[in-house]
């Protein structure tokens, strides 16, 4: 730990809470706030909104016009060096006169990767960074996911009973949750680039799939993604309605019928499943940082089974539906208690009536270096 | 609302935490605490630790000694009128010289009942009551339960993994909550009057059902209850051994082997099913005010769909156990949403690593006077 200051942690907090407002319009590009102050006083302050859009760091550095001159900058992720959209926000922290740069954590953007860093540093700014970073890699979970990973932050989104059961035999499921946790739900999608169903869920509870929030916000509708091996349900459904695109994902077999008008992309299948870190790749190579699966308990078992869930949204109702209702998740060949499946609870919430659970698989998933090191990065106090 | 005071709040708050010291030692008596005070300044107080003891007031009386005269007494409970164990209290306090006497709730004891206020207004002393009364009922909700329903209040101790399940399809249920958890519900095991088992459950589990804290601690045995209707189970079980007493329900048909032992009654069953209804006017017979079940998803459900549950201690841990798993609740007949079971939840807490949810059932029970009375009492603000 370098000696970081009170102030420092101060300016910090409000550059990382800065960022957080860019959480449902700036994907794919990472969330970033910037603070510049001069011991206690902030001179200038800005977020990331969009893409195309001025980075945090340019915005904060209009905002305090000459008084940049010696400040500090305070940035929730390395300040970028390349051209890209718009110009290097390193080179513009030099021409305003920073005189200190502290940033939370590293871009592992390979055009960044510290080459921010090196030159702000070149140029004679005192460079530090590691403060609050678990807080800056937990923000940005899904651009982070994406880049060292190569897959998106995988979300699955269930509503169950108090019993565990996510709907009835009959396969009703709708009032589970409560309105309060069903808004609470339109906010996570808003953060989510992708939101992900299966063709079952499509037949049988005909969801919409989009954004609803109770009132004016600003964000970029989620991609709707739908798994559909035999490309089943391409005429049907809510879900390709509306204006937020859709993508169907299929086998490579199945056939599209003449006049598809939905955007389609095959992945290799085994039979009828398709291979699940396959459709993961793809989503990441469109840019998508977070996914929210919403789906039933078959897709949402496989993708458990498969070790590609991050994290389990769960709203729990307090209610019974009995021993014939649904299951949470389905396909779980778990025969003794040494093969349970087992989370750490991140977060318990009550959301009107119901509870809201975050939760964390930490079941051994497939340990590639890329996820180990992503695991070690998000996880854990830098 | 009767003008109540920022001190009278305060002092009835102390003396209902008073109160809740005797929960493992006052029963088959209500928890009573009792602060004597002049304006601000306590003089004395005290609580009943256990029956035979001394009363709440006396012990506030005599501690307060000569300046109990002129003070307000709050109890958590209406003052007794009559002489059992002990003499009357009310007598005690128009003997101290009190001036006024602020209680939280009536006692619905039927010796006192109201003749305590009485006794005491007769006495020239001015009484208030129904101050925090709500907190006072939920405080004593077993020993109320008692005496207006005419049987305990039941508690079901549950302990499941994420998606609804008690145990493996082995039966093996071991280890599901962590040790913070297991230590948890020895503590709620030590403010019950009774625990209630099955035979299903001696057979499986074999539990001892005993209180074992991790430090030193007074709490009064709790009656160990098993349901058997055949007595299949009384020459086994760890529920024999040990101190504290051991109570057998069976069927009125049942064999009692010749050298049995323990204690054990008869209740009215149909066919292999106890009257639970009757099981619980057994033991409120007995004087027990609370009884925590801890059975299986069989018995449980049983007690459920009798509406017999008064409340549900749920342990969730962030484990998932699969699909072969074993239920939380046994034989709920719920076909569609609207005859889904809701329940209202009071509160939920980390415990350790696992989540303790505490729930009220708000489905229609059996719809008799007293019930709703003491739904009335206990339920809502007075």
């Amino acid at each position: 730990m370098r000696g970081y200051s009170a102030t420092d942690h101060v300016m910090m907090a409000r550059a990382l809470r800065l960022a957080e407002r860019g959480a449902w319009t700036t994907r794919p590009n990472p969330m970033v706030g910037c603070v510049l102050a001069h011991g206690d006083e902030v001179v200038g302050e800005g977020w990331h909104v969009r893409p195309g859009g001025p980075h945090a760091e340019i915005i904060a550095i209009e905002a305090a016009g000459e008084r940049a001159r010696g400040a500090t900058a305070y940035v929730s992720l390395e300040p970028c060096a390349h051209t890209g959209r718009t110009g290097p926000c390193a080179d513009a922290l030099v021409a305003a006169g920073v005189a200190r740069v502290v940033a939370a954590m590293r871009d592992p953007f390979p055009q960044v990767d510290g080459s921010g860093f090196d030159r702000l540093r070149a140029a004679g700014i005192e460079i530090v960074h590691g403060l609050m970073e678990t807080q800056a890699q937990a923000l940005n979970r899904g651009y982070v996911s994406r880049l060292v990973r190569g897959r998106p932050w995988l979300r699955v989104k269930l509503a169950m009973s108090l019993d565990g059961h996510t709907a009835m035999e009959s396969g009703e499921s709708k009032w589970i949750s409560g309105e309060a946790a069903r808004m609470d739900v339109m906010r996570w999608r808003a953060r989510s680039g992708a939101l992900l169903t299966g063709s079952g869920t499509v037949m049988a509870d005909d969801p919409q799939l989009t954004v609803r929030l109770d009132g004016p916000a600003e964000f970029s509708p989620p991609l709707r993604v739908v798994l559909d091996p035999g490309l089943a349900t391409v005429a049907r459904g809510r879900v390709r309605e509306g204006e937020a695109p859709t993508l169907y994902v299929h086998a490579a077999n199945a056939k599209p019928p003449r006049d598809f008008a939905s955007e389609r992309v095959a992945v290799p299948a085994d039979g009828n499943a398709l291979d699940l870190a396959a459709v993961l790749r793809v989503l990441a190579d469109r840019g998508i940082n977070e996914v929210q699966v919403e789906a039933g308990a078959t897709l949402a078992g496989a993708f458990l089974r498969a070790g590609l869930v991050d994290e389990v949204l769960l709203y729990v109702a307090p209610v019974l539906l009995g021993t014939q209702a649904r299951p949470l998740f389905s396909g779980l060949q778990i025969q003794d208690m040494t093969q349970r499946m087992a989370m750490r609870l991140e977060e318990s919430v009550s959301v009107g009536g119901d509870l809201r659970l975050r939760l964390y698989p930490v079941c051994e998933v497939a340990a590639d270096a890329g996820a180990a090191a992503f695991a070690g990065a998000a996880g854990q106090e830098a």
